[in-house]
């Protein structure tokens, strides 16, 4: 340990605010309230109860006495089983020597087997803990969607290598049937007191205990300062701040999601830029509509923590719960996608705020019409940009002081832009085949290309896919975009939603803002789909406001007026919801389908 | 470069912001304002005009040619010029290697002799912009205090081995004597237009160039992003973050000035602690009563740019010239020692606020009734505490909510403790002789010792003191303080300050708050004088409200109501002010000759 520096780790945040508020409400649940003294003190069972699982506690590889050998060995040694005392050197001993012809950091951690416990679960406060207990107790977090299928989820568990599964009861025999029998893995179900979800004790919930029964454990004092978890301790500091701390799946569209790893240093940091742009303090009371397994809830698990604000736990994404947070807890701050900004604003309980409450948005520019009515009606919008890749989001559309003069119409243009870099994180470029910069003209259509503290370690036992997505030195998003003369990157499209049509290519997302800035259009999506003679043309899928008789004709129409005649969509299919990812993506494949 | 990871460094924030808010105000000095733009700009002009005077330019010591193949090289070899790029291998090696055994990181950067440019300036904006412009040509700034003595100047610019220095052209001849004749140091007068300072064109100032003249180059480009200046070129990156930044020497009261090296890793950190609890945001506009070269303006010359405030420069800390910027300039934010805060309430210009300017104080605790005065005019008071050697501020006296229901002088009483860890902090101790934490009982006292990234890499070209300081792993303040049961710490006396008689401890800060808390009493200052029966007795330095009849024996007995009989000074003398060091510390060494 050295006086003038230490790792870096948003583990740190819950033991500051602990000691700092411990009387101030960190979580509310229904009728629950942790206040931050309890908050940590449940963290530390959880991570107690935890240690037993884990290696190191029991004499097996990665023991505190062979870890402590481990130093002398070659960092670059076969994969196995180490424990987290590991993750220093090998981060360390990446940069210094092996890694130095990579375009990346880390390489040795992405083929390692480290120890995991997943989680799937709604947002509730176990699924909160679980961000600080499982990487107090030496081991990475695994978030996941409990709206996977056991086919999905078998998959992930066995390719993370989960040690431990904690599911909500309701996806218990999901879970169970995912992991099949003889599994060897620790079972564990949360049992929502505050839903209509009671304890699964038959079946596949046969001597499966709830999550307060797996923490009613005397807690383990935490290791000194800026000690390490793991090997049977409990720790809220971190050897190294390379090393992983949570392991996120992407809920990719097509192929099979990869495991993209996260970091300490990079958690801290996007939790610290996290707090700055959405301006969380003590005060906030942050309600929980975005998932937590989806980029750790962009990181806010840990900031609004590093705040000492509160978190407001939510089961589900529902209208009139939505609103009754909104009403009797006070709620400052939510992020979600524009879907959660559309359930918000269509809904009947809907009435203007008292407070502004912040709305973080992205996954998709929110469409003006929705900007317009959130804005009127009280709330702050904030667009910004990102993927699993990067922490979530990455950049911010910042607004400008001079927008304040546009017409509500052209000010939500500037607003459905993509933006700048955050404050923690390296400028975004917009770049050709050749990591050319694009010239920032807001016309020239390139790859949106990233780099900096906020993007992932790698993906998980997957070198070769790390390699291709790091080629040049730079994160390949995938993303098109131009970058407009202020700075402002634009995204275009998703390089396999371009529609090419007769050779031209047609931004879905351009004919998507056409349909938007109709005042009946509550959510769009176009997709390509095969034609004989141009080759693709776009279709558009469009969910009207209620009552609305706005016809196909009309739509067209409208977007004629916009755009060049080759863009307009030959035909339009009205239906009453789009299909999403769980983190509010357009399942375009399925509207191709 | 790595696609993942970027070292921290503060530069980026002007890089940032220059990007996303090209047009807004960044610094205000009298009539001129500089936009980001234009503030980058200048920057960049000032670094480009730098190059050719610092090493590596010219085919000398640490040319890129030579650097690159420094790697190589056995990186704690012997001391000698380096060039900027350097800093990497040898900060990383240090941490890898040699320093292993050693309670901090980076001794080996310490007993390097680095390029370094001084300032000797009031808060003009060509101090602010030494701050990026002086790194980002690769070299590490020494900003001075213009009141130092000739002799004070000699001693500190022989130490840094100053190759530029830069000085308010004020204090030109006063420079010019402590540089002696055929120093080899590049001179440049910085003639404030705003005020009656004009440029020195005879005597030492012949030949001088002015600030204007220096820097009228075309401004290079920066290097590619992330690259570090230095050999040649301009850049806002650092190859390593544990390298070194600036170099701030301590205006101890006794004893020589010591060089306080910080980090750029640390720079960075602590600038977003300080946009965290100061709530800087893009409508900041930050007046800088505080010395830029105290602990870099406590890293505000970096945190204000982060958020994209706006600097509003002054030259003289005077009460008319702070109400008017008050007044004129809508003030935000300020910070300042405790008479600073007494300047501003005893105005003849104060006049209760249009909106809350909050105040941050450290150097001592605010007194009750300033505090109260100033929270009833509109001000909000925040207390923080910190040294030169943790870039300024690093524990903050939070406040808690329950606070509200205090009487004024019970809530006064809770702010004038230094509190807890800032966010970017480590946790503060209280303990005794042998690193063990004293009871958290307010009452038992022991030293403040602290850690973490707000620690100095230690004192330039002085391993021993710096491993004394670090002993045992922890920064020894040698600050004397209680632990109070909700985990504030309370200073009770610098070590030295005590006053101890008749075997009794007596802590000066307990016997200046007594007095404190008499209405009539403005300023106060307690001190041992040698005495033949008791070894010391408490004498104290009284400065009185305007038109104040308080006689001595009053504040005697005023102080007995509340203290021990021993406690009650013996004498106490009224004057009109205290001496004070420029960072606002009263220069006790004086009071007791």
């Amino acid at each position: 340990m050295f006086a003038n520096t230490e790792p870096l780790t948003p583990l740190r945040f819950l033991e500051r605010s602990a000691e700092v508020f411990p009387d101030r409400p960190a979580i509310v649940h229904g009728s629950r309230v942790w206040t931050y003294e309890q908050f940590e003190r449940d963290v530390r069972r959880f991570a107690t109860a935890l240690l037993p699982l884990l290696p190191g506690s029991d004499g097996s590889a990665g023991t505190a006495a062979s870890s402590m050998t481990a130093g002398s060995d070659d960092a670059a040694g076969s994969p196995g089983t180490v424990g987290p005392g590991d993750a220093a050197r090998s981060a360390r001993s990446a940069v210094a020597s092996g890694d130095a012809d990579e375009s990346f950091q880390g390489a040795a951690l992405l083929e390692r087997s480290w120890p995991t416990v997943a989680v799937i679960a709604p947002n509730l406060p176990a699924t909160l803990m679980a961000h600080y207990a499982v990487p107090a107790a030496g081991a990475i977090l695994v978030p996941l969607n409990p709206r996977l299928s056991a086919r999905e989820l078998s998959y992930i568990l066995e390719h993370c290598e989960a040690r431990v599964v904690l599911a909500d009861s309701s996806v218990l025999e999901t879970v169970a049937q995912a992991l099949g029998e003889g599994s060897g893995v620790t079972l564990v179900q949360i049992a929502d007191p505050e839903s209509d979800v009671h304890p699964v004790r038959d079946g596949a919930g046969s001597g499966v205990p709830t999550f307060e029964e797996f923490i009613d454990v005397e807690p383990a004092q935490p290791a000194g300062p800026g000690a390490s978890g793991g090997n049977g301790v409990v720790g809220y500091g971190v050897a190294d701040e390379n090393a992983p701390i949570t392991l996120n799946y992407t809920s990719g569209t097509t192929g099979r999601p990869k495991g993209v790893l996260y970091s300490h240093r990079g958690a801290y940091l996007n939790s610290l830029g996290e707090v700055f742009h959405n301006g969380f303090t003590g005060a906030t009371r942050y309600l929980w509509t975005l998932p937590m397994f989806h980029c750790n809830g962009w990181c806010t698990t840990w900031a609004v923590t590093a705040a000492g604000g509160t978190h407001v736990c939510l089961r589900v994404v529902r209208a009139d719960e939505i609103w009754r947070a909104f009403d009797e807890q006070g709620i400052t701050h939510l992020c979600g996608a524009p879907a959660v900004c559309s359930i918000i604003v269509d809904a009947s309980e809907a009435h203007p705020l008292e407070h502004a409450i912040r709305i973080t948005t992205a996954g998709a520019p929110p469409a003006p019409s929705i900007i317009e009515r959130l804005e009127s009606a009280g709330f702050d919008i904030v667009h910004v940009y990102g993927l699993t890749e990067v922490f979530g989001p990455i950049t911010i559309c910042e607004p400008q002081e001079q927008w304040r003069e546009l017409s509500p119409q052209e000010r939500a243009q500037q607003m459905s832009r993509q933006g700048v870099a955050m404050i923690q994180a390296e400028s975004a470029r917009v770049v050709d085949d050749s990591l050319e910069d694009a010239p920032a003209d807001g016309t020239t259509v390139g790859e949106v290309v990233l780099r900096g503290n906020n993007v992932m370690i790698g993906y998980y036992k997957d070198v070769p896919a790390t390699r291709k997505a790091f080629e040049g030195g730079w994160f390949h998003t995938g993303d098109l975009g131009v970058m407009h003369p202020n700075n402002y990157i634009q995204l275009r499209d998703r390089a396999k939603d371009i529609i090419i049509s007769g050779g031209e290519n047609i931004s879905s997302i351009e004919v998507e803002q056409a349909l938007y800035s109709h005042p009946d259009v509550v959510d769009v999506a176009v997709v390509g789909v095969a034609h004989e003679k141009w080759g693709e043309r776009p279709v558009a899928h469009v969910v009207r406001v209620n009552g609305s008789t706005v016809t196909e004709d009309d739509l067209r129409d409208h977007v004629r007026d916009q755009l060049s005649g080759f863009k307009v969509p030959d035909s339009v299919v009205f239906s009453d919801e789009l299909p999403r990812t769980a983190t509010g993506k357009v399942r375009k494949n399925l509207l191709r389908d």
